[in-house]
This record gives structure tokens, C-alpha cells and sequence, in this order.
């Protein structure tokens, strides 16, 4: 009989490969199999970001999940995903499956950890989130002393997101996307346009950073994140 | 004349010395002055976790910052050790200041940024915050979909964190310490005590994890994270 491998869910950090961990690079490099969300066109950033730690020949496993509003072909992707993994761990073999920045902070790995972890040992390798890239380019405290940081998906409704703005002392606007017109519509009533900015990829190559005022009425990509600061330090 | 130093803000992760990022091992390997703070026992738990990584015969500054309600004393404390980084750094030395988890997350680079931020320039360079390594060791996702997350410092008022938890996918009540009775009474009124669970030093040597209905009555330490996860996952 062989043991089961282990599954382990591996935060490769938010963009610059020298964010990677001690310990995601060694995870990556001793496992049996590499797992990976792709996209559509068949990119997978994650992978992109560990690509000088992969090992030559490594047995991988690109996993494409739809990014759709409604549920069910995701659902099934990952019903799918872990179906597959769950043959190579049953076999004996590890299996990493990498995510940008951190496994378990709004990743696609919960999902998978959901379907494998009655049966599997997981293991999470905590990253760097895009959340503290995004505070460290700009230099903005996430929060100090008293303050309340909120984490909020800009797909929520503009009432919803207009609340948990308000109680914050920082706010992290993420998934951006096509919900950017609204994003700035309850930033400007807020009058808090001059306190946010948007960013792309922070620490990776294809890095942008814009003061909110100073972007454009185009909807911003997918990842992009709002910054918003409003508590002083003490 | 010679060129400023720059100051770098090192995030060293929140225990496991694993969690050290490859540019963090970098930065630590190649600056001039290495500095942290210290606790009242003349204790650096962010120079623990690079231990490894810290060249023999560093140039090491230890500072020492009080931890009191009242804030004169940390400020002043902050004044100093501003005023000592800015000599180093005016003569041309490049200096890490050291800190557990990341920088910008409830640490205190954000007081020496901002008082040395006008005159040097400064880098920062992100780490694995505790709450993603309270998330990793009890597999607890900090959110997904259109979760809210919310970071909380226990030493608001009951009120103020009841509301903030009601509002919250995921709460993670930071600076436990003293508070523990105040929040004990708040999650419980909010009939959330089995939805959470009480972590110390998550990762490190002296990790410590239990669910809060187990928690003796007794105070927990300053460090101690609540991490209270209400979502269900879809």
C-alpha cells in the first residue's frame, strides 16, 4: 500500500519572484507534481512568477478555472481538479498547486482544499499577499494602533461597499475589474478620490500605479486593486 | 560628498524562519547597519526569525520602544532611533529595520518611515503577515467571492467591535492581550465562540492554537490573534 501524498497550497507572493518564501521555493522544488490555475488564453501567472524555481521536467498540471459570474463552471472545474489531484495523491505523489500571493486570502485554493481535505493531508505555505505589494509600493500603512483595515471585492453592491468604506480607516478594494465606474462613483461621494490610488501587478513586471484623479474612465483589469487611506498615524 | 543610505523596511514573516522571503534574505545579507526593535527584556523576536540569514559581525541597533497606552514615550523612542538611522543613512550606510510579519501591517517601520520617509529614500519590502500564517495553520480562508474581511484591534471599545465583527465574512482580532474578557463577551453575545479560534506566534517555535471555547479565562498575550470566520464557502 502506499501512503497518500501530501497536497500542498503554495503562496508564490504577489508578482516579484524574489517575493517567493524560503520554504514555497523548497515546497516547489521537491514535490511530484505542480499544479496551476490558468486563464483563458492558457497563461497561468503563478507559474510565471515561480518559473526560476520550477525544476526542469517537473510533471505539471495547468488547471483552468472560468471566471464567470455564475457558479457552476467553476463548480466543476474544480470538481475536476481535485478528481485529478486526488488520483496522484491516492498514488502516493505530493502535489503543490501554486497561487498568486497568498493560498487562502480570496485564492482559488479553498476551493480545492474543500473537495481534498476530508480524505488528503493538506499544508498551506502562507505568501505575500497583493494587499501588502500594494501597501509597500505605495508606501501606505494598511493600519497602525486603532485603525480598521477592510478587505472588500468590488463586487459588492455600491451601498455595501459605500458602508464598509466608511468604517475603515483603510480600505483594500480587490477583483476590480468592470466594476470600476462604481468603485469611483462611491469613492467620489465618500469624497475620497484624493485619498486612493489603483494598482496592477504591484512588485511584477507588468507593474502599474495611478492616483484614482489621475486614471481613466476605462474599466481597469480584473486584478487591479484600490487603495484607500484614510487614518492618520499617532 | 557621499550618496544617502537607503532605508529599507524588512518584513521577516511571522515566525517561521521558512517564511523569510528570498528578497528579505537578500536585503539582510547585504545592508550596513541592521536595526529591530527590542522588547523591555532586551528581546527581538524579528531578529529570531532572521537569525539564520544575519551575517556574522552585522552592524546591529537594537531600539527599544515602550509599549504603553499613553504615547510619549513610544514617540519618543520612534524620535530617537529615527535621529540614530538618519546619521547611518546621511553617511552613506544602507540600514534594515527588521519586522515581524509586514512592514506596513500593524508594525512599527510606519513611525520611522514617516519620520525619516522626507529626507532618505526608503524601500519596503513586503512579508507574510501573522494573519495569513493564523489562516495557514488552521486552513481558515480569510475570504472568497464577495467576502468581507476585516482587521480589528481589540483595544477598540466593545462596541465598536461588535459592529465591526457583525459586519465582517472574517474578523481578525489583532493585539488580543489585556482585551481577551472584552472580546470573549462580544463573540459570545454574537453566538460566534465556536466560529473562532485564538493563535500565538502561528508558524514560530512557541506556536500555540486553540479554539476559543477551550481558552482558559486568563489574559493571552499581547501577540495573540482571534481569527473568526463566519463565511461558508460557495
Amino acid at each position: 500500500m502506499t501512503a497518500s501524498g501530501i497536497l500542498f497550497g503554495v503562496g508564490v507572493g504577489p508578482g516579484d519572484p524574489q517575493l517567493l518564501t524560503l520554504k514555497a521555493c523548497e515546497v516547489i522544488g521537491s514535490v511530484d507534481v505542480l499544479a496551476y490555475p490558468v486563464n483563458g488564453s492558457g497563461i497561468s501567472y503563478a507559474r510565471s512568477i515561480a518559473a526560476n524555481v520550477i525544476p526542469d521536467g517537473a510533471d505539471e498540471l495547468a488547471i483552468h478555472v472560468p471566471m464567470k459570474v455564475e457558479r457552476g463552471p467553476a463548480r466543476d472545474a474544480y470538481d475536476s481538479a481535485a478528481k485529478t489531484i486526488s488520483d496522484h495523491l491516492g498514488e502516493g505523489r505530493s502535489v503543490a498547486y501554486l497561487c498568486v500571493g497568498d493560498p487562502l486570502f480570496y485564492g482559488s485554493f479553498m476551493y480545492l482544499a474543500a473537495r481534498l481535505g476530508g480524505d488528503h493531508v493538506v499544508e498551506v505555505v502562507p505568501g505575500v499577499t497583493s494587499m501588502s505589494a500594494c501597501a509597500a509600493r505605495t508606501k501606505t500603512p494598511l493600519g497602525g494602533r486603532n485603525d480598521i483595515l477592510s478587505v472588500v471585492p468590488a463586487t459588492l453592491d455600491g451601498d455595501a461597499l459605500a458602508t464598509a468604506i466608511a468604517e475603515a480607516d483603510t480600505a483594500v478594494i480587490i477583483k476590480v475589474g468592470r466594476h470600476f465606474g462604481k468603485i469611483r462613483d462611491v469613492l467620489r461621494d465618500a469624497g475620497l478620490m484624493g485619498s486612493a490610488v489603483i494598482l496592477e501587478s504591484a512588485t511584477g513586471e507588468d507593474e502599474r500605479i495611478i492616483p484614482l484623479e489621475e486614471a481613466g474612465e476605462g474599466d481597469a483589469p480584473y486584478f487591479s486593486t484600490i487603495l484607500v487611506r484614510r487614518g492618520e498615524l499617532s
